[in-house]
């Protein structure tokens, strides 16, 4: 499948160590879309080689290509948030996954009935094994 | 006008005075809808004595009756984002507002067309004046 991968990039990179891992456990067996989120030269300034603009246009691109979104919801993030809603929108599947010792997740988004797979963690191997069970139900 | 003003709950507090000035502010010649998002009282849990769902919907609501939206978007948030989504999908007029020494603005926000709108400011009494010439336009 095609997973489009969704979390922080402006609004802060201390989750970076979790998402390449969940990035690359979610590419042994589909295809990851913005795998740049997982990538150590992509700080909290973003990609600064492509304009705000090209980002968005890509993203969207690849929104429409995906088969499913991941959504790491723990760090807070404008565009996630944007990208659910868009999502929600043209009616994509979407998974979130959201670490519950460290934020609360949104009430716009918890309280929305179409983000009826949301599942919280501790540790990522329990992050892991939630995309495993559900990505496996996707296909 | 009817104000729907947007910021940062959950995803942070940090920004609490500078919210509080500016509905104050819009509160002098509009109705101002969430005025929660400045009270004290409503900490980064955000509002304990509602399900999420209610909230949600009752923010949904009063989406559908403002006239215009004034997002302060410096403190990452999802909700925020998830709002700014939603304002585009129904084509609600919006000012978004972010302090430039803070934080960069995301860029599937900065970089969405429709998001024409995006104001940057260092000083509270810059924001203020932005509010008054823009909000003075739709009127």
């Amino acid at each position: 499948m095609k997973v489009y991968f969704a979390a922080s990039i402006r609004g802060g990179r201390a989750d970076i160590s979790i998402y390449k891992q969940l990035i690359a456990y979610l590419s042994n067996n589909h295809e990851v879309l913005t795998e740049h989120i997982g990538d150590d030269s992509i700080i909290a300034s973003g990609e600064v080689e492509r304009t705000d603009k090209a980002i968005r246009d890509r993203d969207i691109q690849w929104i429409e290509e995906w088969d499913v979104m991941v959504a790491e919801t723990t760090n807070p993030s404008l565009g996630v948030g944007y990208e659910l809603a868009y999502a929600e929108h043209i009616g994509k599947p979407v998974i979130i996954i959201h670490r519950t010792n460290q934020s609360q997740l949104s009430a716009m988004i918890a309280g929305t009935d179409y983000f009826d797979s949301i599942y919280y963690y501790e540790e990522i191997k329990d992050a892991i094994g939630i995309l495993e069970a559900q990505l496996g139900k996707e296909e």
